[in-house]
């Protein structure tokens, strides 16, 4: 840690530092954000981009007791490093270590615990509202990137600013980046602003706005009127804002520190909303992540010269088992085409992206228009296959039911990062998908347990004249001892498969995609100790196997496994079709293991599972207590 | 019907049509959609707003090869009359009868079942992208009213607008109204261009534009240059479709059929997408909908002078059990803020607005800001209560997971619509909200018999430092009769009362929410037969009551009833909790009745209720099976 960042323990220790000195803390801290991430992963490069700007805010509010709303809220490492949290940041996305997002029950300087874009401008207007309702006026602000802003939930509160008659301010962190390249008109239209705009520019932007500033509170309106008035003619004003009615200041650059000072106390005193656009580079200050921003936007652990450390790990996830399964079936039927939004290499769509250029899209982070878009293309007669991240395609609800399922459309969707997903924590869990597609009327929902199901699972699921659903998590394939004979059966609709099946045995562990493997190794364990069970992997979670009927029928009790929230999930859906099925009573015992109702904070993956419950000891020790 | 609408029997007829005789033929539309409605009810004001519109759409496309997309879809009727269903169209929204929205099952001229804001266009993109890989060049149309293109769905289409390389026509239909005037920012900017316009400026941007029209195929591109530039010096070009590059014209009149006729046309050759911006009125030649445009989005049958039909009823409402027992808390409590998103009216905040504007926020078609703007609320220190459809908060699954029920934020989710909805049909039913909400941790579920557990439903619900989701049906509360001594009790969180308790009972019908009456109906029925059995109104869904475990263990079976589909709902929380919570096995018998998988087509909602098996003879029915 630097000499100057060893002082600062709250943010009022900025307040007695000079402009120059800041400078040189950015400078600290930024080394310090580099060399913690470099030991433990993290978002990199948007947290390298933003640290001046995140003093400046500092310096001139007081979020004691202003507000300040991070989107997304994966570029806060600055922000954490100065408020309370400066000695643990070094064991940032560890188990009991602070969270790589803003979180409440870390510090009061967190307002929302978040994770998913456009949602900073909504709440800071329901804030402002709030606020104003019951006389109070704390500052408001709400940060915002150029790839969360064009989201449909940040238009819509846009659309909705005009609510707030009083101070807010929005600062557009305009990067031009959301994880890959932001895509879309408005990204084209803020990199022609930005391309027209040499450094010269951004000075005289900044000096006019400072030149008009009002005095501390006295004459704001007409100082505003000035400061519009003399942008307007010097600069492209924005037209997106100006259409939305939102005052609109800048472009300005978001390294000069003491500028932003200005800028920031000058907007503070506004009485109404408005919007400050400033540039600033991913991976500021640090060349590799300047150079390749993709790469260090999420990164593991890597060397200071930016190179990763350990060798290169051989073994294959979901996420590449799902691309290659896909190039591989898209070779053979041009109909197929993919989909996502803003997460093309995050879902393994690299390679298709690749080979087959005119048949990929990404349409930035927009959720509900991919899957809308998806609809259109099944229409018209293509395959389209949707990747999205199961808590993202949350978004998408409402898009699924709708447009696909009512219309009983072949969209497929991948769900990747489906169950507890490690170090990003409660707002990127996927654990509600089963619960709220299965819902659906039409939807066919199935969950590979390795990589050899993958391929046969994507294949069957493209034949499909109905949507379907494919889910699998952020982790690696099992190792081939998994990968048995079961495995290489192709997928029949509605149909299980007994990965072991043994005569004398006094339970069965129904399995539901990637756990199968901790399922196995539960029945290992028990297997020591001379405790016979059966393992089935389910597969479908809709249809449900009707055949687990007559394991209860049986007499055998059934413990249902899965990465998945217990309510609503695989385990409920099994609970339901043994209901309705039951011609009369029978003695049925049907413990369901995923996750309970309670949000799990980040850590590792495999401690998460343990944490719920579906790890290999826990499944183990659940049949123990069952059996009679 | 008409002299010309008789030979009417496709849109091909339309094209051996003059100008003069497509006005009168319009005229008789629209009387033949009156006279329909003033029966059947429907949607009226916003069809008769679109006849010019939909009879030049269909003299220049051919719907059967073209796709003809709407948004939202209630403004499909005289589209309905031309293409193969003019005979039934006086049954419209009756059982059998059509749908009072596009649905392909009922003809090829539809394409996409819809009912919710803001798909065509995304939906369009995807048609568009899908017939230009596969070498097809079907003309593509979406038709999009003012209030659904602000909808953050659309505007992330707009924004992924340019993957498109061909045709592709955008009518945005403005009436500046959504079912009530719309909202935001983008509103005000619509109904500033439309003050700002004489007849006279229409005309001339209607001539300008034809004047510039390329000549059928040939030198499109320079023309539309050519066209641009025109306008661009004469009108206002509309900064906002500028901003996201968007080929914006307009905006004309809509009722001007010959220049429409030849706007179609000549946009139809267009190599890329564009908006045409057309003006028209909600009621348009009716002059009691001209005058109450609310009134007239959706009605019951009424008289030809507009009075409505019968005597008022009497009868209360859900719904308005919910505005009245609402404005009573918040006389009580100013903390109370209300939201809803183009609904007021719909659910029943009418006399809260006037009561309380400065309380009450609408913000136009966006569900989602709807969502974080009460996160932010809450958290400022209010209780806000964000009512809206159940269909419709599927849009808002994302922002309640995340932004209130991860943050715990008080929020209390007042949900209309829950259950079958009758004559709106499949997009409309709200039978996943139950299951969507109760896999969120923090969340509690509950759900109101009568019109007095609605009030210490939402007396209860405002009391809790957490989200709650109270559910309702589109119905009237139950008659006196069932409101019994048990309703008077107050809510207490996860507990249930009994309603009816026998000392025999051979078996509980365990209901939740307003089935309570149909469970009270089938245990009369019961009783006539000698069956005992005990009625439990559950109240929660979430929490579930976990006394219904000794109910199991005294040997009794249990009946769950639900407006809510089986799959998620009510009865599956039922069957999680009993399964969790076993202790040894017990011969169990949990039968649960709901919406099946399937999507439910319009009709009453009794009938759909009887049809989904949760009638009083069809609960009593299973009842009677399951007895030993």
């Amino acid at each position: 840690m630097g000499k100057l960042l060893d002082k600062i323990n709250s943010p009022e220790d900025l307040r007695n530092l000079e402009v120059e000195q800041l400078k040189s803390l950015a400078g600290e801290i930024r080394e310090f954000i580099v060399e913690t991430v470099s030991k433990t992963g993290g978002h990199l490069a948007s947290n390298l981009g933003v640290v001046e700007v995140t003093l400046a805010l500092h310096y001139v509010f007081d979020f004691k007791k202003d507000k300040l709303l991070w989107d997304v809220g994966h570029q806060c490492y600055a922000h954490k490093i100065i408020t309370d949290r400066k000695n643990e940041f070094n064991r940032i996305r560890q188990p009991e270590g602070p969270s790589g997002f803003p979180d409440p029950a870390e510090s009061p300087y967190d307002q929302f615990a978040v994770g998913h874009a456009g949602t900073s401008i909504a709440n800071a207007i329901g804030l402002a509202l709030g606020q104003k309702q019951q006389g109070l006026d704390d500052k408001i602000v709400a940060l915002v990137g150029d790839a969360s802003i064009v989201n449909g939930a940040s238009f819509e509160a846009l659309n909705n600013l005009g609510l707030v008659k009083r101070q807010l301010l929005i600062v557009l962190n305009d990067n031009s980046m959301a994880i890959d390249t932001t895509q879309g008109a408005m990204a084209k239209y803020f990199s022609r602003v930005r391309l027209s705009q040499t450094y010269e520019d951004l000075r005289k932007t900044t000096s006019n706005i400072l030149e008009h500033m009002p005095v501390f509170g006295k004459g704001v309106e007409e100082a505003i009127e000035r400061i519009k008035k003399s942008i307007r003619m010097v600069l492209p004003a924005s037209q997106m804002f100006e259409s939305m009615n939102v005052p609109y200041f800048g472009p300005v650059d978001g390294y000069e520190i003491g500028s932003l000072i200005r800028l920031f106390e000058g907007l503070s005193h506004l009485n109404h909303p408005a919007i400050l656009h400033i540039y600033t580079t991913k991976g500021k200050g640090f060349e590799p992540a300047e150079k390749n921003r993709p790469k260090f936007h999420s990164t593991g652990p890597f060397k200071i010269n930016g190179e990763a450390i350990g060798k290169k790990t051989k073994r294959k996830s979901f996420t590449s088992a799902f691309g290659e399964s896909l190039v591989e079936l898209a070779k053979k039927d041009e109909r197929i085409v993919a989909l996502t939004s803003a997460m093309c290499d995050g879902t393994g769509l690299g390679e298709f992206r690749e080979e087959f250029a005119q048949r990929f899209y990404d349409v930035g982070i927009a959720e509900s228009a991919a899957v809308d878009i998806a609809a259109g293309l099944a229409k018209s007669g293509l395959r389209p296959v949707v990747a999205i991240y199961s808590t993202f395609l949350q978004r998408s609800f409402d898009q699924i039911a709708q447009e696909v399922a009512l219309q009983k459309l072949p969209v497929v969707f991948c769900i990747d990062r489906a169950g507890v997903v490690g170090a990003d924590g409660a707002t990127h869990h996927g654990v509600m998908d089963v619960g709220f597609l299965r819902m659906m009327p039409n939807m066919i929902l199935l969950a590979p347990a390795d990589d050899v199901e993958m391929k046969s699972a994507l294949a069957f699921a493209l034949a499909q004249d109905a949507p379907v659903a494919i889910r699998y998590p952020k982790d690696f394939v099992p190792d081939k001892r998994y990968v048995r004979a079961a495995s290489k059966r192709p997928f029949k609709l509605g149909r299980g498969v007994y990965v072991i099946r043994k005569k004398a045995s006094k339970a069965v562990i129904v399995s539901y995609g990637s756990v199968l493997k901790e399922a196995m190794e539960a029945a290992g364990i028990l297997s020591k100790e001379k405790i016979a069970v059966d393992v089935f992997n389910a597969r479908f979670a809709e249809p449900v196997d009707g055949r687990l009927l007559s394991v209860l029928q049986k007499g055998k009790p059934i413990v249902t496994v899965e990465d998945h929230s217990v309510a609503c999930g695989f385990g409920s859906a099994v609970l339901e079709k043994i209901s309705s099925n039951l011609n009369g009573p029978v003695e049925n015992r049907i413990i369901v293991l995923g996750s309970p109702r309670k949000f799990i904070m980040h850590s590792t993956r495999s401690y998460q599972l343990e944490q719920v419950g579906v790890s290999a000891e826990k499944i183990a020790q659940k049949v123990r207590e069952i059996l009679p």
